[in-house]
């Protein structure tokens, strides 16, 4: 496999479903691509994939090396890339920063040409059988340089993440693994908790088993090696969540035992305020929509009539719910669309003889 | 709209999700149904949708009525069709079964024709804007009939279920009710407390959100004023479970708390089993899969070739995983199939050249 390219090499170390996925990512983009795994047969099913070769390179040749192996391993294998590869940026795409980091430190190497990273994209799937070039596109990417890494290393582990697809974003270290504790820790330990009551729940129950459960669960499927190195690594920090969550569990039991209190809808209430707060599902900010109100006629095919209308306007529905006045007895569309379309849609609809709400 | 047909209506109550995906299927079987809903909008809109019509029923016409109305409601909507339609089988689509036939019991109404029923599914959304005629496509529907439900009344529900495409499942009540707070009420809570604490997260740290968050929490976006109503009228069941969870978050904090416990990786190794005993995704049990074990060859391309001839024989690789020899460093690939179609495959992989394990 000839990878002549003018872009500087990059060794990805770790041929899982990350490392493969990063090296697939690259070569798409013509990045000579270089793959090493404890276990050859990881390397070579990467290398079958499309995500490099598994051939030695040229020290010299290389700009970046990527650490996609388990946390554990992670301080040896970014010590060993800075001293052997002593031209290259070397990152990794562990989840959770702040021990890796300490590690480096107590071992007295220069880090200048270390930058760690953390891409926000994965699965409960592990090893490269699952790797896609498209893993990385429109997720974020955290990357947390330290006080003494270099502009130029920020930068290439930046534009590695920028050609993978990815949103980089730069974090501090510490900030970093207390949002991961937060958004990815935490929910992965509610999953298992779920999971885990689920080997006492008699098979017949299983059959009322819906997506809600399947959902809920998901996240608990993976691999435990993995999960015990990355929650162990940042133990204080998911401590903090989970006795945070046993107070609001003992609140909800609490709610659940006095059948007159408000508060259980106050929590569910407060739940579904949470969900609104995740940005949307490639890492795009919520936005406002406006709502424009229509009134309902009681005429068959109306609906239908107002759909063709909105279809023909070139105006993209983000939400339809409908509003009900209890006293007339009527009811109203509402039409959540983006700001910038809601004006022409309103005049387009008044125009053919719908009552829109002021 | 002219509903002649030989089958006999339905009369669908509450033209919600579920109400206007019932009368949806129904129509789509050719099936006379009407619709009727406490806000006529709702009526109004699925009957645009295709659920049926909102003209007014003639009672002899009805063979079966659907009570589709929010928990809280059901016993007062049961109750008054069963006087006002005579010949007609009633029954509802809640949640939760015991307290509704308790509350009817009490009533004194002769509940022969009243048998309960509980379709799994639904959404986080609400309204019949979002209704669809294969919402219960292959889903489980549970049948609940009680100790003097009719024969015929049974089979009427039973009939309605599978015409929508459902699974019908005959259950006790009370055992019915114990499922759904393992499978549904419980996991739904873990989903509101992980939601819940998202209010309390800065928005930075949202950044780091990933689909495993976007999976735990997703039903706790649903609303409020239902799953009140719901959790109240499960409520001891729930308890039970959430008690349970407690316990198992304790014995989880502590075996975060001391490093050197094994007891980490025995809960998430415990969560993985929870997983494995999810039925499929349509409600299909697991099956068992026959694995293939060929050695993977260092040379290029030879897995594209392996692939190709597994395809050229018809067979559908449920599951592919690596295993790998760490003394002779060669690996092996585990390809998971049904096990009619594994003899076939293992000679026509062994017949190409490649080494296939006994």
């Amino acid at each position: 496999v000839s990878l002549s390219s003018s872009a500087p090499a990059v060794l990805v170390v770790g041929a899982g479903l990350v490392g493969a996925s990063i090296g697939c990512a690259l070569r798409a983009a013509s990045v000579p691509v270089y793959l090493r795994d404890a276990k050859l047969s990881h390397a070579v099913v990467a290398a079958e994939l499309g995500a490099g070769s598994v051939a030695k390179p040229d020290p010299e040749e290389l700009g970046l090396v990527v650490a996609a192996v388990p946390p554990r391993a992670l301080p040896e294998v970014i010590g060993d890339a800075l001293t052997s590869y002593p031209a290259a940026t070397v990152t990794d795409v562990g989840s959770v920063k702040a021990g890796v980091l300490g590690a480096l430190w107590d071992s007295g190497t220069d880090l200048s040409r270390y930058v760690g990273s953390h891409p926000m994209a994965g699965s409960q799937h592990s090893g490269p059988m699952t790797a896609r070039a498209d893993l990385f596109v429109d997720r974020t990417w955290a990357i947390t340089p330290h006080r003494r890494s270099a502009a130029g290393s920020v930068a290439a582990v930046v534009s590695m993440a920028t050609t993978c697809g990815a949103r980089p974003v730069i974090m501090d270290v510490d900030d970093h693994d207390a949002a991961v504790a937060r958004v990815s820790h935490l929910p992965h330990l509610m999953a298992v908790l779920m999971a885990s009551h689920l080997t006492s729940v008699p098979s017949d129950d299983l059959l009322l088993a819906g997506q809600g459960l399947r959902d809920v669960t998901r996240v608990a499927g993976s691999d435990p090696e993995l999960w015990e190195q990355i929650l162990r690594a940042n133990a204080s920090a998911v401590l903090a969540e989970l006795d945070s969550v046993r107070g609001r569990l003992t609140e909800l039991v609490r709610a659940l035992e006095s059948p007159s209190d408000g508060d259980l809808h106050a929590h569910l209430a407060h739940a579904v305020e949470g969900t609104r707060r995740i940005p949307g599902k490639h890492g795009t900010p919520l936005v406002e929509y406006t709502e424009i109100v229509v009134e309902i006629p009681d005429a068959p095919g109306a609906l239908g009539r107002l759909f063709a209308l909105v279809g023909d306007a070139g105006v993209n529905v983000e939400d339809i719910s409908i509003e009900h006045d209890q006293v007339r007895q009527v009811g109203y569309l509402a039409l959540a669309v983006s700001p910038g379309q809601a004006p022409a849609l309103r005049e387009a609809i008044s125009r053919e003889g719908w009552t829109v709400q002021a």
